[in-house]
């Protein structure tokens, strides 16, 4: 029953460290050394590799070691395989301080300071209160939600929106498609962390962004998938988008020469916004491992149907 | 019994208006237009006239509009004359946005992210949970202590200094000269919230870098006096310090050309890192004319002996 790893290969020995010690019961394995394959029953992966079942038949349980599953063609898998996104909190602190440090930066006006000291302008931009500064944040699940409830600490009004109704103290929650108007027309910086499926590929688009107040600000931390990249470059010139913070792109890595790389009011981050933690994730990933063999219900299960 | 205020004017006109509004008894002129000189009983400035008390011979008090009142020369202002910092909610809002934006951005390394993207580069750099960041506090005034508290909530280790020994819920609090050397040696990532006095000018300086951890990060949001910019950059050479963040140098403006501009370690933001809100401030203003009127103790008056 051993456990494969296929993802960067330094995190895998800090992941293979703490399995012996915690589960030293576990062989683990790291890609590309994977022994026998009929004996790996759980992948723990970021790339999946091609044809898995071939490649694993007596593969058991599917873990993606980032946030989301996007990066798996789920219409390939069994669908008897059970697939789990990780949920671990040390994706959830990341996510929190990188939103919270981008919507500070578009607040206090730091894409258009940087692009003054890149001309050595000293040129003051007036201090506006936060509580004049409204703030959305696209898709309420656990990272949305933990990044919502953060953002109400610093003044700002924040609100919501996600597929179904939710509940959150002191944020304005927003759903469905009049939902989404609402939630749109009342929003100056955009936060998008949304599940990357059929519904919300492409849902950063023109259309969208001319629902927003003009001027207002986008940051991506979902997925490069959501975004319409063009659209942006275009509501940017047009001045509807004033500035962004881009953590994802499509492709990944942004190739050389982009118009995203030069833009003065787009920072580009390479997909670091969040990390999965070895030690908290591996905790997650043993529970799950005890969960699956107890037939109890697995964390961060998902639901093929919608995605995620 | 005129307030006149010298400042910026659009920011001016908005006082002039909450005025009007709150204390339509007290005639309230924006500088140049002065009137009678005589009448003039409250100066609010931030850069003073030449000679104050020649010019406005009946002044009663003057009023910093900044936190601080390192402009003033206090030596030429009579003893008698109170002298008062501006102490409005205003004022720590935006310094808390500020340094928590600042701490995030050197924590999850977008000063190298920033170079990158000149650089037209995509590389991750591994995100660290914030536990293992250590942040210290150098100053642990109203605006010090708001910050430290703040940074608490994202799970960095805080501490603070402070020329006298404070109490503070979750910060290991330092004082005096033994106490200086063991909270930088314990400090990763260094923020600068001083007053600047004769006992505070240049303390940022080669001596205090070296006692920080090798690789330590800086935020100055005290004042462009506090820092030699020369040992600076001499210490981001031998990566005693890797990167900075500037609100304040000196002189402002930063000269073109300065080796602080082009720097890749170092974000520089033109003195923006909090600004006095009009409608706050006046609130203060207005409860502090009464309170001098009423012979009450004023709020935020300076101590001439400690120069803040």
């Amino acid at each position: 029953m051993t456990f494969l790893y296929k993802s960067e290969s330094l995190r895998g020995a800090e992941w293979a460290k703490l399995f012996a010690a915690k589960a030293p019961d576990i062989p683990f394995r790291i890609w590309p050394d994977i022994g026998d394959p009929r004996e790996v029953r759980y992948l723990g992966a970021w790339i999946p590799p091609d044809d898995i079942m071939a490649a694993f038949p007596n593969l058991e349980l599917l873990i993606s070691v980032g946030a989301g599953v996007d990066q798996f063609d789920l219409s390939k898998l069994p669908p008897e395989l059970p697939v789990v996104r990780m949920v671990e909190p040390g994706i959830v602190d990341g996510m929190v301080e990188y939103v919270t440090m981008s919507v500070l930066a578009l607040h206090r006006d730091l894409v258009p300071y940087i692009a003054q000291q890149k001309g050595q302008i000293w040129k003051q931009i007036r201090v506006l209160p936060a509580s004049t500064r409204r703030v959305g944040v696209l898709g309420l699940g656990m990272l949305g939600e933990a990044v919502a409830r953060k953002l109400t600490g610093f003044g700002f009004p924040v609100a919501g929106w996600s597929r179904t109704q939710r509940t959150i103290e002191g944020v304005t929650c927003y759903s469905g498609t009049q939902g989404m108007s609402d939630f749109l027309g009342r929003t100056d910086i955009l936060i998008c962390l949304l599940p990357l499926t059929s519904e919300t590929r492409g849902i950063l688009n023109a259309d969208l962004f001319s629902r927003l107040p003009h001027g207002a600000r986008l940051v991506n931390t979902g997925r490069g998938g959501h975004l319409d990249q063009d659209a942006l470059l275009a509501a940017l010139d047009s001045g509807q988008i004033s500035a962004a913070v881009l953590d994802v792109t499509d492709p990944e890595p942004l190739p050389a020469g982009h118009a995203l790389w030069n833009d003065p009011r787009v920072l580009v981050t390479p997909h670091i916004a969040s990390m999965t933690q070895p030690d908290t994730a591996v905790e997650v990933v043993l529970e799950n491992l005890r969960r699956h063999r107890a037939g109890e219900p697995l964390i961060g299960l998902v639901d093929r149907s919608r995605g995620y």
